[in-house]
């Protein structure tokens, strides 16, 4: 892998238009990046079976032996949060304050127990399990998106202490909020200006160009590709995508969760190989609900190694700086063997 | 102080709308925030005096003794950044790869050390010191603006490791950067619209409401006044703005410098007591230069301690969630004795 110094370049991202700094003065090589790598402490942990009392009770979960609701058995468990972000009861109550403008924080916040196993993470995982986490994910998202002052569905996942994780049993969680997240609306916003410029979507264009060149091409599955975006803002920044174009994550059959966990296991894995098992966060943006119900969107999950600061540039401009292009990023993960 | 459960809250910013999630269910006290004090180790230093020949040549300084540049004397040095984020030769060649656009990483990258003594922070410092810093940012503002490849200056410092900084020598940054930062333009596009609509500046109707209601009121000295923001992303965030109308940060006399070093000496101490000592960011938000010039505009400065760790929610959504309402934060700081 070469990575020497080359004069920095500014990038441009194309669906929202956000400028960030791809600067090598300060490259590392993958083994550089002094990652931390977190040993599991074990422990008392309210995720652990035997433990389904400590939670709120279940929402949803996968049970192979037909054991009861809130008891041991499940392999994939949903509960609520037990501090949420949100909370689901009241009304939204939109108001002022002179001249500032409020509203109650309703919404819904939900944790899904990726497997009964403390030690294991998401990448050690089998396949079929991990198609069980996203399919719970689905399922939750399709619940959830019966309540009518739910505009947004967001599903993340912080694996990792210093990637934001206040329990190291690997969970995903859920937030369905009331408003359309700003990032979300942004996305859709520069989504909707190609397409009225070019009539196509900018996400499979995206593709295409990704798969002709190959320069940022990590895998390229059946069903679904991974990509170092153009202008990622953070070194390793990883986005999965589907191949045919599609709005809503929900949409998403039995069959396309086990392939879309074949990919997140493959990328997980190269990420792990690369970097050391680095925290890292990854996100899905699907459609808003409802009436902003966007076709034009492309949903995809994008995933953020934690390997960098955030620091008083970025808070102050949006700008991001990435000292590692994301065609070395691409290289890297592409020619790992296993 | 009281800092009990309440139901969430979502806040609007009222400048450029982002939303943040106001939610005390997982609340601290400020002596809860678990803040790693970090203690300066010192060692081989470049921006010691002595050193000076360690860094690139200074392009500013503030020597009383009629010492040559680039040797011992000085009571503020500014010398470009060694490993620049971009850089000042070329032109910007603005070109397309496919769909992506890009250009060169065209810029100035500049570092104002705030003192000789290696073991000072910026609140240690008297005041008259302080305000030669902020009299060298002005002085190097003024000095970049005139190269017209530039668009925007954004000044900043990260103080401590964890808020990024990579060297424990007190210091302030200079970025000057060919296009205006997306979170500028996100708050002129904010200020521009209330405008239109109240024929009035935003921060000035902000200013006023906080002064009347008092709760998110810090201190008010005579030419600036230090508030909690309504929306704030972070605890603790403090805004500083001048109470009179003005774009321009570099438009500050020098007797107004003065004032602006006993605001933020005064706010920084306040913040070292609640919080002991907590890393920090701060920005200057100013107007951008040329033909994107906004009188609209009112310069600030934005302090935000690191206490949270930004997590996939964030990064998914664009969403913060703030657990400490900021007229808590308002109130803590407001009644410490020193």
């Amino acid at each position: 892998m070469v990575n020497g110094k080359r004069p920095p370049e500014l990038r441009k991202d194309p669906i929202i238009g956000r400028w960030v700094i791809i600067s090598t003065e300060r490259s590392k090589r993958p083994t550089d990046w002094n990652v931390d790598e977190e040993k599991k402490k074990g422990g008392f942990c309210p995720f652990c079976p035997g433990n389904e009392d400590k939670t709120p009770p279940e929402v949803y979960a996968i049970r192979s032996d037909n054991s009861a609701a809130n008891t041991q058995g499940w392999k994939v468990r949903v509960v609520s949060n037990k501090f949420p972000a949100l909370q689901v009861e009241g009304e939204l109550n939109r108001r002022g304050e002179g001249i500032f403008d409020l509203m109650n924080g309703i919404g819904a916040h939900e944790v899904i127990i990726e497997t009964p196993d403390h030690f294991l993470d998401l990448a050690d995982l089998p396949v079929p399990q991990i198609r069980e986490i996203f399919w719970a994910v689905r399922e939750r998202m399709i619940d959830l998106s019966k309540d009518e002052r739910f505009k947004y569905i967001l599903a993340f996942k912080n694996n990792g202490v210093s990637a934001g994780a206040s329990l190291e049993h690997s969970h995903t969680q859920l937030i369905a909020t009331p408003i359309v997240p700003k990032r979300v609306l942004e996305e859709i916003q520069g989504v909707r200006q190609y397409y009225q410029y070019k009539e196509r979507c900018i996400f499979c264009d995206v593709i295409r160009q990704e798969l002709q060149t190959e320069k940022r091409l990590v895998v390229n599955h059946r069903e679904y590709i991974a990509i170092e975006p153009f202008a990622a803002r953070f070194p390793f920044e990883t986005w999965l995508l589907p191949k045919y174009h599609n709005h809503r994550f929900e949409d998403m059959t039995y069959d396309d969760a086990l392939e879309l966990a074949t990919i997140v296991k493959d990328v997980l894995k190269r990420l792990n190989k690369a970097l050391e098992t680095p925290p890292y966060n990854f996100i899905i943006h699907t459609s808003p609900l409802l009436d902003q119900e966007s076709p034009e969107y492309h949903w995809h999950l994008e995933i953020i190694p934690k390997l960098t600061k955030v620091a008083g540039f970025e808070w102050g401009s949006g700008f991001y700086i990435n000292p590692t292009p994301p065609e070395i990023a691409a290289e890297t993960l592409r020619d790992l063997s296993f």
